[in-house]
C-alpha cells in the first residue's frame, strides 16, 4: 500500500522512498519551520467528506501555519489512523488528493507511519518549511501603532460549516446555490496563503493563521505580543456569499468573526510595511485588508460603529 | 493547560514558549533525521496505563527509530488527541512521564497541537535528531558478508504483552513474580538505545529498530538492501525471564522471535566494523549480539540447529 499509493509522492533524497523509519530534511541556509496539526473524524472533518479533500484539508491547514509565519514549505511527515474497515478505494482517493495538494503547493512527502485507528479516521500531519535566518514572524511582535490586518474574507468557512452539516438558519435564507457552493467549498478547501509568505517573512510584526476563529485569535495574538487593540467589524472583509448572509443578520455576523477554519493570515504591520504586504498581495490575487489597530492598553476592544454585541472566550478551543 | 503541563518542556527558543503555531528546528552542522510514530490506546497501549508511561513509550518508540538510525535526540512535537472525557489528573501525569522521558533522554518539546478525539487517547510524535552530515543509516546499506546482530534481549515484551494483558499461556507457568515483572516492564517502558547511536552512525552498514518483531523486520531490512541472510535462531539473546519460557516451548520462541515491541536494534555490519560496535555497547552496558549473517541470495532463511518451524508474514503490520 505504501510503495503503491505514498512513494510516488515521496521523491526528496531524504525520503529514501518510504523503505525506511526516518528521513533526512533540510531548510538549505535558512531555518527549518516546524508545524504539527492533527484532524479527527467528526471534528475536524465530516467521516463522509472526500477522502482527496480531506487529505487535502490536513496538509492546507498545516501549509496554513508555515505562510503566516513567513515560511515557504519543503515537505512533510504523514501519520495516518485507518478505521478499520478501511478499503484499498479509500486509500487511492485520499493519496491522489494528497498527490494534488502536494503538486499544487509544492511540498513533497518525507515519510511517516500508518496505524489502526478504531475510533475513525485520523490524520496527522507534521509540514516542514524554510524561512530566512531568524525571520520567522512569531505572534508576539505586534506594537501599538501598527495596523491589524487580514488576507482573503473571513467568516465563509463558519457559514459554509453549517450548510455543510445541513443545517438551516435564519441568514441562508437569501442565499442562491452558487452562494452555498462558494461558502462549503471554503469550508471544505482551505487555501495556504503562500503567496503572501515572502511578504510577511520581511514586512509583518506579527502574524498567525485564523483557524480558531478571528476574535479569539486576534485576543491570543494580541495577549502573546503584550499588547491590546481595537477590531472594526465593519472593515472586516467578506466574500460576496458571506455579505448576503451577515449584512442583515447580527448573529451571522458574530459567527463570521468567531467561527473557526477561515485559514487567512491575520497580521500586524508598522504603518510604513503594511502597504508593502497590501501590493505582495495584489500581484499574488491576494486582497490584504486592514481591520483595526494595535494599542498599548491590553485587551481586544471591538468597535462600536456595528453595533454588535460580541460574546466570546478567547481561550477555548473551538471547533463543531 | 498547556502553559501549565506543557510550556515547562519547552524550553528551547526556537519553541517560543509553545506560544506560536511552528517552531524552528535545527541540527547545527549535521543533518536533521525525523520520524513520526502515532500510537494508539488499544493498539499500541492499553487503555488503562497509567498516563506517564503512555507518554512515556511515545517518546521512546520515536526515539529508538533515532537511535537505530545513528541519529541523537534534538526535540519533539506533540500530537494529543484527547478523549471527550480527559481529567486534569490525567494531564499531569501524562505531562510528568513527558517530563521524565524528555529529561532522561535529553529531548526537549518544540510544539504540537491538542485535539478532541472521540474515538479515545492518541498519541503522535514527530522526533527530530542530529546525525554527521550524511552518515544517517538506513535499512538499505547491508551486504553480503555482514554480521547481522541485535541490542540487548529479544521477546520480552512479545511475552509481557501476553502477560500484562491478562492471558496466560502454557510457557509462563515456570515464571516467577520477578520474571512477569520484568517482561510486563519490557513491553510498558521501551528503551531506546541511545547508547549505541554514535556507534551505529560509524560503523554499521544498515540498521532498523525491531518494533514489528525481529523476524520481519529483519526480513524488511534485508529486502531494502537487496541481499538475503540467515538467522540463527539459538543465537539470539534473550533475557533470563524469556528464556525461562522459550527454552521448552517452540510457542514461546516463535512469539518472542515474531512479536513486536522490542525496540532493541537490529544492524549489519561488516566482519571488521562489528566489533567496534560490541566494544561502544559495552561500554553503555548494552549487549550488542551476532545473530546471523547476511548472503547474497535474497530471502530469509532460518538455520535449522533450533529445529523450530517458524511461520510469519514479514509484510504485515503486527501489533495485538
Amino acid at each position: 500500500m505504501i510503495a503503491r499509493y505514498f512513494a510516488p509522492l515521496a521523491a526528496a533524497p531524504g525520503a529514501a522512498g518510504l523503505t525506511d523509519d526516518a528521513a533526512v530534511i533540510s531548510a538549505g541556509r535558512g531555518d527549518l519551520v516546524v508545524t504539527k496539526d492533527m484532524l479527527m473524524a467528526g471534528i475536524h472533518f465530516f467521516a463522509d467528506d472526500p477522502p482527496g479533500l480531506i487529505a487535502r484539508k490536513a496538509i492546507g491547514v498545516n501549509l496554513s501555519d508555515l505562510a503566516a509565519k513567513g515560511a515557504r514549505p519543503v515537505g512533510f511527515l504523514l501519520g495516518l489512523g485507518l478505521p478499520p474497515d478501511w478499503s484499498e478505494a479509500f486509500i487511492a482517493a485520499f493519496a491522489d488528493g494528497l498527490r494534488q495538494a502536494a503538486m499544487d503547493w509544492n511540498c513533497m512527502l518525507f515519510g511517516g507511519d500508518t496505524v489502526v485507528s478504531p475510533g475513525g479516521l485520523v490524520v496527522s500531519i507534521t509540514a516542514f518549511g524554510r524561512a530566512a535566518k531568524g525571520r520567522i514572524v512569531r505572534r508576539s511582535g505586534a506594537r501599538a501603532g501598527d495596523v491589524i490586518a487580514v488576507s482573503g474574507t473571513i467568516g465563509d468557512a463558519a457559514l459554509g460549516l453549517v450548510l455543510r452539516g445541513g443545517g438551516e438558519a435564519e441568514w441562508a435564507a437569501g442565499l442562491n446555490a452558487g452562494d452555498r457552493a462558494h461558502l462549503i467549498e471554503r469550508y471544505l478547501k482551505p487555501q495556504p496563503r503562500q503567496g503572501l509568505a515572502t511578504a510577511i517573512g520581511r514586512h509583518a510584526s506579527a502574524a498567525m493563521d485564523v483557524s480558531d476563529g478571528l476574535v479569539g485569535d486576534l485576543a491570543k495574538l494580541l495577549a502573546t505580543s503584550g499588547v491590546g487593540g481595537t477590531l472594526q467589524p465593519d472593515a472586516v472583509p467578506h466574500s460576496a456569499a458571506a455579505a448576503k448572509a451577515v449584512v442583515s443578520n447580527p448573529a451571522a455576523k458574530v459567527r463570521a468573526l468567531t467561527g473557526g477554519d477561515d485559514y487567512e493570515v491575520l497580521l500586524t504591520a508598522s504603518p510604513d510595511a503594511f502597504p508593502r504586504i497590501v501590493s505582495a498581495g495584489r500581484k499574488q490575487g491576494i486582497p490584504v485588508t486592514a481591520i483595526g489597530a494595535v494599542e498599548a492598553a491590553a485587551g481586544l476592544r471591538i468597535g462600536l460603529s456595528s453595533g454588535l454585541r460580541l460574546e466570546f472566550s478567547a481561550d477555548r478551543y473551538q471547533h463543531f
